[in-house]
């Protein structure tokens, strides 16, 4: 008898059959005894339909009638899930995030969450009703209605888990639970049944999209256990948690993740003085444009040369302005390259483990394949390579580091 | 420099085009300097949409979330029409029934409001904004969204106007004004420049679908001035208002109303001892019948003849009903006739003029047009005829009454 948050995504309730789906499976934790809350998101292709709605009228609408325009996505689903449950004889009510209410700051588009009032919830709950939460979508303290931003809805889950001190916050959606890597480049990726906060993080941020970052990063803030399941397959998923200290035998990688949305650039002859960096990176930033890696090498006594990624959208608006830049600085010339990728093996039992950097070089080595930047984390060694070797660089890497036997990740 | 409340129903936003004729016909409303609190509609159809998703689930939905699902249309109206104000450079907010917020009570679908704030949009209004409102919808004291049932919006624009004290409540709809009769009967039939609440009561009740009879009861009670429009053409429309006793002049007939939904049923050789006519429509009552016009005969010394018009949808029903009565009671026998038309002349005028009923009586024998039943009231004389000379009626009192003539019912 636990008290469940369970968040389910737009393909999840895309269409009035799925709908009925989900209610079936949460009457049967329901018939288990369990507690439960229920965070929806729009349904698939409805945010997007009222988004044309208003680009049909404005490019750029005002943020607070925008919240108003797509926060009516999830309350169409609520209002459908209560109903799907009632037929089934399961006491339910619905709530839009004012109503909860979830309070928001005014940051209209992209609002954060501040607090959430858990009378309400607690009171059906106790009277033996599911509640149903609209996710995404909040409130400020002038009573506008907000939203968190797209993908949100894995936050309210989140949040709404933490506040309510829930045993688990489980995440239902297209995928059975975070792999090893993608199934789609490595067909032996096995699933992971257990993953820390910091391991997820690190592997969402580096392209494994299964759950929004800023919930990962919430879930570990409040401790909350962070399950990601399958909506309509039967399995245990993963359990995003922090870190077991019991656990002796711990895999020292417990995933390898990738990104080919990045570009290279490179400052050549740089003089070697202080404010040098943010004499690079200050145009860059103020362009509104995100770096990623950054790695600087002392190339002589008097000149060093600076390299970071970008995305690679933003790839060909850097190489201008460091263009600029470069004659200010009178540095030797600049290069650019987009045809990169980065690879990243992820695991915090390389804490504990030397040599796993080297054994990493030592795999993509065996594969010829050439290392162009490096930077680590103290759970994470990332590199640079040109895009034509990603596959074989992450085969080679899942091989190596042994992550196609299944009991390397069991726990 | 007056302010207006206008509500502008579903096909006047039925698409992303019509909300921007609107909003072009707002900005013109605030170019003059008049202040504006715009009540809109869902787009057409979509209610019907959200419906449609709810009965896939369930025949009969919980109210409470019906109402969650489809307050949500008028939502994206609100949106939509600030956003197309705020491209043409026309500040405006919107808000949610909640958010205003117009407090109703609890009885989901159908609630009634009770009070309704105005210090929010005061302090629009006096800041130079629009302020948008979704119509239909309200909030009850726990929170809980409810709606006004179908129609409703145009009550919201009433209640508005009489919270705001707005100089007028105009309703933009797809006719120009209320008409002296069915124009797609009589040819002739002329636009109304004005009209008093108890003759646009008749009027409504008895089968012309300009106003639902709440917002003109509502308009009366508070007395709004009340002003129906044609959406996207320029004209003065029909002033719905009090009496005005300056005038001298006033027709004896504003129009005349007519419904063809009625089934008459009669139960002959009853009994003529009191409580009878309980006894007959206690039943009727019981099995959620409406009844509209009663006339009681009596036929000889002991015997009475009971007739009365219902729906003709509930016809059989109520047949059924009235044969098992009949043979309680020891009547006779039960009559019924579903080819029947109610028709009514309406006119505040008649109160002081003698005679009217007659010249009524004696237009519809000039067309040898037999009449079944008649009933009274002070502004309004109505007839059961058969429904096969139902136009022929109404075109003969049209001119019998002089309604063609347009002078004579201008102000």
């Amino acid at each position: 008898m636990a008290l469940f948050v369970q968040k389910y995504g737009g393909t999840s309730v895309g269409t009035v059959e799925r709908i009925e789906m989900v209610a079936d499976k949460v009457k049967r934790f329901r018939d288990e005894g369990h507690d439960l809350v229920v965070v929806v998101s729009a349904m698939s292709g409805e945010t997007n339909r009222l988004i044309g709605l208003a680009n049909a009228i404005q490019e750029t609408p005002s943020p607070r009638e925008l919240d108003v325009l797509v926060s009516t996505g999830e309350q169409v689903t609520i209002a459908l899930l209560c109903m799907a449950l009632e037929k089934r004889g399961v006491s339910a009510r619905s709530y839009t995030g004012s109503q909860v209410k979830i309070l928001t700051d005014s940051a209209h588009t992209k609002a954060r969450i501040q607090d959430i009032e858990v009378e309400g919830m607690r009171r059906d709950l106790a009277a033996g009703r599911v509640v149903v939460v609209a996710g995404f979508q909040g409130v400020d303290d002038h009573g506008n209605i907000t939203t968190l931003g797209r993908g949100g809805s894995d936050t309210t889950g989140v949040a709404l888990a933490a506040a309510l001190k829930a045993d688990e916050c489980q995440i239902y959606t297209d995928v059975d639970g975070v792999y090893t890597t993608d199934p789609r480049v490595v067909e032996d990726a096995t699933r992971l049944d257990k993953i820390t906060f910091e391991e997820m993080l690190e592997m969402a941020s580096l392209g494994s999209k299964v759950l929004q970052i800023r919930s990962v990063e919430f879930a570990g803030k409040y401790k909350v256990p962070l399950r990601v399941l399958h909506s309509f397959q039967d399995g245990p998923g993963t359990l995003i948690t922090i870190e077991d200290e019991d656990t002796v035998e711990k895999p020292v990688i417990s995933g390898i993740a990738f990104n080919r949305d990045e570009a290279k650039l490179t400052v050549m002859g740089v003089p070697d003085i202080p404010g040098v960096a943010s004499r690079i990176l200050g145009p860059i930033s103020r362009a509104n444009i995100e770096v990623d890696m950054i790695v600087q090498n002392i190339a002589d006594d008097r000149t060093t040369d600076f390299t970071f990624t970008v995305h690679r959208n933003d790839f060909v608006k850097a190489q201008d302005i460091l263009r600029q830049v470069c004659t200010e600085l009178g540095a030797r010339e600049v290069l650019g390259d987009n045809k990169i990728a980065k690879v990243s093996i992820v695991g915090v039992g390389m804490r504990s483990h030397a040599g796993v950097a080297s054994k990493m070089f030592d795999a993509l080595a065996q594969d010829n394949i050439n290392i162009q930047m490096i930077s680590t984390s103290e759970i994470k060694v990332s590199v640079v390579i040109a895009e034509k070797y990603l596959e074989l660089a992450v085969r080679g890497l899942h091989s190596a580091f042994e992550l196609d036997k299944a009991d390397t990740v069991s726990e």
